[in-house]
């Protein structure tokens, strides 16, 4: 293999296929990066983990053809350190990579293209066409909500949901729901119901950041066992998880008896300077005393206590209810909307939070005991 | 004690004083902020950790004399997350702190005034005036170079000594020395020599970097024991190391044979690639090939090996020598010149890098042995 390319595009590139190299992973292969030309105008950079592959291309002159695999890691940081400008990547009978600009000559010890595992990208499953953005900010919106605890199965994952033309993205973690809905009156008829591990999600999100500018839609490829996504020169290719989501619907409150209605930003701050004051080693807890024109966000710790008022409007009666205040403040972040609605029923039911005049988000928080916040 | 202050105004405040607040101090007050009314228009804040103090006075109405200790952390962190605009801090009989803005309230419990160390911040040394940029200007050039074994004693410090009219700041850790010098007319004629640690001329850079804006001068009170500096509202006290400081003078080379004239950034961005091939766990190792007009800059690993060429002017024969590269980093950052000179003498003798024109700064650096830099 021998080709030119620009050190300011192979950088964009590499920045890429890097969300699939998992620094912790123990297979050799998936800390490589195989670089294979593709005609005489473009390279092709991919990555794998097994779990998400990620293949991108880009714009080079090829010299001759071949493919090499890289130290992921190693070629990476070289040229990050690289200055702008030709680079000229050159490999041996030897699998040596020559890598060379103006001033600079490294060789690093490569190996064969073969090594690296077929990615399969056909396209063989239900499609969907969705603009990037949306799709991010319905990843955004919900990943945060799954759960980290790996034994905990389908729920460390994302629910993706197309059903009469709405997609629903939908995570919990015991404690909490959140819920994110867009209807698309372009979006196929089809039904498509799989759940995608929120870590990959998280990676797809910083993909779709990363090739934002170039196509403003990507292409969705999904069946049982996979979702691949096509973007502009970039293709991913997620493993899914398999198992029943949690049955969600069911544990949506329906009959809130309180509703208040609250600056967004008011509250998140409110919330984050309260919950300053919490116990070594423990979360930290507020109470909501839910009054006729403001909430009192208020915290306990053995240093002191806090209290926080935060201008509402309210239907229904007065109550107090206890959160896990970064239950509160993950919501609160990923909302966009100035204005909140937050509907109670008891002091030991789940809330709802949503944006005022839009149901496309929804989030349900389980509160703690009275007893716990002990204000 | 009541006052009233400026959120925008206590949090500069509170910058300076936290760069004396120990994490990692079990000494319970040294966690603590002294707060404390000046007259009617002022209030002083006050940290220490017994190694250094720092005291800054900011503008504030004063409804009521008074002093107190609070939780520095806490209360940073609280100060921080409130909105601009007035905060109002009352104590009470029982040492509780009340802060309050429009919409929040918090009880702090506080400390006795009484229970903070008196900080004495006499004048009772030798004094020297300096323009605060310099000053900062001759740690960053040093404070690196100092041994971060706290075994060494002496040399876990940075030598300031003043000499007829010239200011040397000198630091070394047995593998290199960075040598500071600024003269100037307007300096006494006294003689001062003593030895700051060196982790407390860092924070002496960023009391200087936070203060900047403010006076350009400060004025430095040194005696036997102790440095003080005062510039505008803020006072800082510094206990200096005992103990006879390194003959330096008598380990910088006299008798160089080889001097290469190089730019600055070139060769710093290629000594930071040629050390990306390291072999793992180890330092990074590169050798410098000095030839006719260009110094060779190589490296080698596991994976693989590295040559940077950067033009260099050579009088003297060609020349091997190897380097810890993080040794020849740290210096070229620490110059701001454009154009350095590096004077050689053999393989194993010590180097010595400064910047063209200038005599202000001097860097020793050893060797390290050829075979170790297996390139």
């Amino acid at each position: 293999m021998k080709i030119i390319c620009k050190q300011e595009r192979l950088i964009k590139a590499l920045n890429i296929v890097s969300r699939a190299v998992s620094p912790t992973s123990t297979l050799g292969i998936t800390k490589g990066i195989l670089i294979k030309t593709e005609g005489d105008m473009q390279v092709s950079l991919s990555t794998t983990d097994i779990q998400i592959s990620i293949t991108t291309k880009m714009d080079a002159i090829v010299n001759e053809y071949g493919g090499i695999v890289v130290s992921a890691r190693l070629f990476t940081d070289l040229v990050r350190k690289l200055p702008e400008g030709d680079i000229l990547i050159v490999t041996d009978e030897k699998n040596i990579v020559f890598i060379k600009t103006d001033r600079s000559e490294y060789e690093l010890q490569g190996k064969e293209e073969g090594e690296f595992p077929r990615i399969d990208m056909d396209e063989e499953g239900k499609q969907l066409k969705i603009e990037k953005e949306v799709f991010r900010e319905m990843i955004d919106g919900t990943v945060f909500a799954a759960s980290t605890d790996e034994s905990r199965g389908v729920i460390t994952g994302v629910l993706f949901e197309l059903k009469e033309k709405t997609l629903s993205f939908v995570a919990l973690d015991g404690y909490r729901v959140a819920i994110k809905r867009e209807r698309n009156e372009a979006y196929t008829d089809e039904e498509i119901k799989v759940v995608v591990p929120a870590k990959l999600m998280r990676e797809v999100s910083k993909i779709l950041a990363d090739t934002s500018g170039s196509e403003e839609e990507a292409l969705l490829d999904i069946d049982d066992r996979r979702m691949k996504l096509f973007t502009g020169d970039t293709q991913v290719r997620l493993n899914l998880l398999e198992g029943e989501y949690i049955k969600y619907r069911d544990v949506l409150p329906k009959d809130n008896k309180v509703f208040t209605t609250l600056g967004r930003s008011d509250l998140l701050e409110a919330v984050e300077r309260a919950a300053m004051l919490k116990s070594e080693g423990k979360n930290a807890f507020v109470r909501f005393s839910v009054g006729d024109d403001a909430v009192t966000v208020s915290s306990r710790a053995d240093e002191g206590r806090g209290r926080e008022t935060v201008a509402a409007e309210k239907s229904g009666e007065s109550m107090e209810i206890g959160f896990d205040a970064r239950f509160l403040t993950d919501a609160l972040k990923a909302i966009s909307d100035d204005m909140i609605e937050i509907q109670y029923n008891t002091s030991v039911s789940p809330c709802l939070i949503k944006p005022i005049g839009g149901d496309g988000f929804e989030y349900l928080i389980l509160p703690v005991r009275l007893s716990t916040v002990s204000v």
